[in-house]
């Protein structure tokens, strides 16, 4: 029983693929996300089903595999059941815990009420709305102060989600704007990136968190170090300096915690609430019962927390498989051990930064590694073939082309009247 | 000021853009929708971004013309003047209504609440979310009863929509389910097109309808002529010949009337609703105004009501401005004569049906022209591009790619807790 469709549990799941178990994957939703490009469908240059794969499509390659689309809600570790919110309960010899994390507002109901994540596809959708909405309705308004809060744009967090969202943000606005906005100024446009800390993506070495900050400056970015939010109202965020600027959309990027089912089951949690595992990734006192990827408090070889990314999820993923094979066959795997592939960050057209080891990159070669990185691990080579498509189309003609604000419709809100959505 | 970015509309705000003339064009959404194709939206094959071209995008070809996302809730026609929903009001010289239509429920409330339209790009997504969505339930319920509601799907209507839409769902099942559903008996989905007259595509000649028929019961579908739908809950259907049938799918493409702004302004109008016109496609009564497309009742030679079809609202649209352009001239133009372009309908891979002319086409050489056709239509080059692939791989790998049940998430129902989408 594998719990979440993210990287970890995805690779888990396909590891298993050869060895005589049934494996069943729940997830709330029916896909697998390449979370790493979301930001790209917030801006308007990728489609959802494009870093979306179907989780049955993906598991044709698993016979062995089973999805269930559903909610965990709660896990009887002694019992070996997991229940799910439809009521149902399913019982399990061996479960791995591939949950997630969820947006963290560290307790700031107002910051959570009033500003939007980028961690969830429909977030995702919804940022690349409302921002083609602030544009709409920026060309319409008579006042100048409500003018400005329509038109600045306030990405909380200078992690690689929040650098990324605010460079392909800048980029969307001056592609776009200059063109067929004519009723705004280029100028009026305001981007500010507030970052808590003394300096930009802080897992990166400082160099190229410098280069980073220049960069986005070039674009525009008011990057604003030693900042942080203390509140935000529809119009409005202010810092704990005391700054308030005026901004219709804030979006959140600081801070991310392990999603809700953690908390629910009496698990040993590390001081960021992740599961403790053991140096096999194994729950501690719960037979059978394994964590991986962000949900997980996997450790390398100093003792260090590891870092809440894909690589670390998809090699947790893997040993995991390998564990449980193992086990049946009745040996046991040598301790998991993280191998260092490296963190990349773009920050916007031919300008990314990445470290591989004692490797720095920047400029237009860490971005052409970025690229080929991305490409690789995107699942399913037909979306493989469409991003690259659409990124050479967009590099060869400086365009955003998914600029339509689209939402399903809403049945539940639907009379008997006309049809709007 | 033109009202509505549909077909109409937008060719006739590109027909301005060399005149001496300023356009506004409004419309509720900020995209041109290619409606042919929405059904395959809804049948998972097409992304919303690949037949929905933003408005402001177009228009850079036009650059006198501005866009204005709003509803146009009022026409003050004598004192020429157009009111939005926001309570702005803007003046006009001339006005061209291209309103279009919207779903007719024929006062059938039950139906609208209980029925999924596929007139907006919003519903074909809703629709798209809903098929998947009950697919994954029917892999769960214990009640045979309940999985058989949620396994049949019912398509009202046996126009182009409804034929289109029935054999796209009747392939994205053949397609899909057999190889990612294990735990549904392929022969457990029922797809039903009902229709109210005696044969399908009512406007075609007997002979297509016949073949449409024959290519619909070859797909599985399970065509009824002859029944109209008297009421729907969200499990069953009731016809007025009293048959029912469990289903929690009710899909209607039965009818549409002009959008309610046209009931709201006192002009004439035909008996289907559509506004009248004189040859010239002037409002009776109203100097300066203009209508076209689905919303006018334009005539032919014979004083026939043309269709309500793409072909026709883009001749209108460009009629139009070349009217105002030649009275900015002091000229008057020839009455509007609409030039046959012939139908199409595709019912699957390799069949369609069509006649242009004394034409009759049918089958895979008719399904070759309904695709050229349709990529030569489709607004832009990079968009046409982009479908021919999709088509290209479609064909070659038998699949529907888009199956991820997404929505964008909604920030007014979300508070402190958790993410959900």
């Amino acid at each position: 029983m594998i719990v979440g469709g993210g990287f970890g549990g995805l690779q888990c799941a396909l590891g298993l693929r050869r060895e005589p178990v049934d494996v069943t994957l729940v997830d709330r939703q029916n896909y697998h996300l390449f979370t790493p490009l979301l930001y790209q469908v917030a801006s308007s240059l990728l489609n959802p089903s494009e870093i979306a794969a179907p989780l049955r499509k993906v598991l044709r390659r698993a016979p062995n595999a089973r999805f269930r689309q559903g909610e965990v809600v709660d896990v009887d570790l002694p019992g070996r059941r997991v229940v799910l919110a439809d009521g149902e309960s399913l019982a399990y010899d061996d479960l791995v815990l591939a949950t997630g994390t969820t947006t963290n507002y560290f307790g700031n109901d107002d910051v959570a009420r009033h500003s939007l994540g980028l961690k969830t596809l429909g977030e995702a959708l919804e940022l690349r709305n409302h921002v083609l909405d602030c544009l709409e309705r920026a060309t319409v308004v008579d006042d100048d102060a409500e003018r400005q809060t329509l038109l600045t744009f306030c990405v909380v967090g200078g992690g690689p989600t929040g650098v990324e969202y605010a460079g392909a943000l800048a980029e969307l606005v001056r592609l776009v704007l200059p063109h067929e906005y004519p009723e705004i100024a280029f100028g009026a446009v305001r981007i500010v990136l507030l970052e808590g800390g003394d300096r930009l993506l802080p897992t990166f070495a400082p160099s190229l968190s410098a280069y980073a900050a220049r960069e986005l400056a070039r674009l525009g970015v008011d990057v604003q170090l030693g900042e942080l939010v203390s509140c935000a109202t529809d119009t409005a965020v202010t810092t704990r300096s005391g700054t308030s600027m005026p901004t219709a959309s804030v979006v959140w990027t600081a801070g991310v915690r392990p999603a809700d089912l953690v908390g629910a089951i009496p698990v040993e949690r590390s001081r960021a609430g992740r599961v403790e595992v053991d140096d096999r990734l194994r729950v501690q006192g719960a037979a059978g019962a394994f964590a991986i990827g962000d949900v997980a408090a996997a450790r390398d070889r100093r003792g260090d927390v590891l870092a809440m990314q894909s690589p670390q999820a998809m090699q947790e993923g893997r040993y995991v498989a390998r564990a449980i094979a193992a086990g049946l066959a009745g040996r046991e795997v040598a301790p998991f051990r993280y191998r260092e592939k490296g963190s990349l960050a773009t920050i916007g057209r031919s300008a990314a930064v990445g470290q591989i080891g004692p490797l720095r990159l920047r400029g237009f070669l860490g971005w052409v590694v970025w690229l080929v990185v991305h490409l690789y691990y995107l699942i399913g080579f037909e979306n493989r073939f469409r991003v690259l498509l659409r990124w050479g189309w967009y590099y060869l003609r400086y365009d955003r082309p998914i600029r339509s604000i689209i939402r399903a419709a809403d049945r539940s809100r639907r009379g008997g009247g006309p049809d709007r959505e």
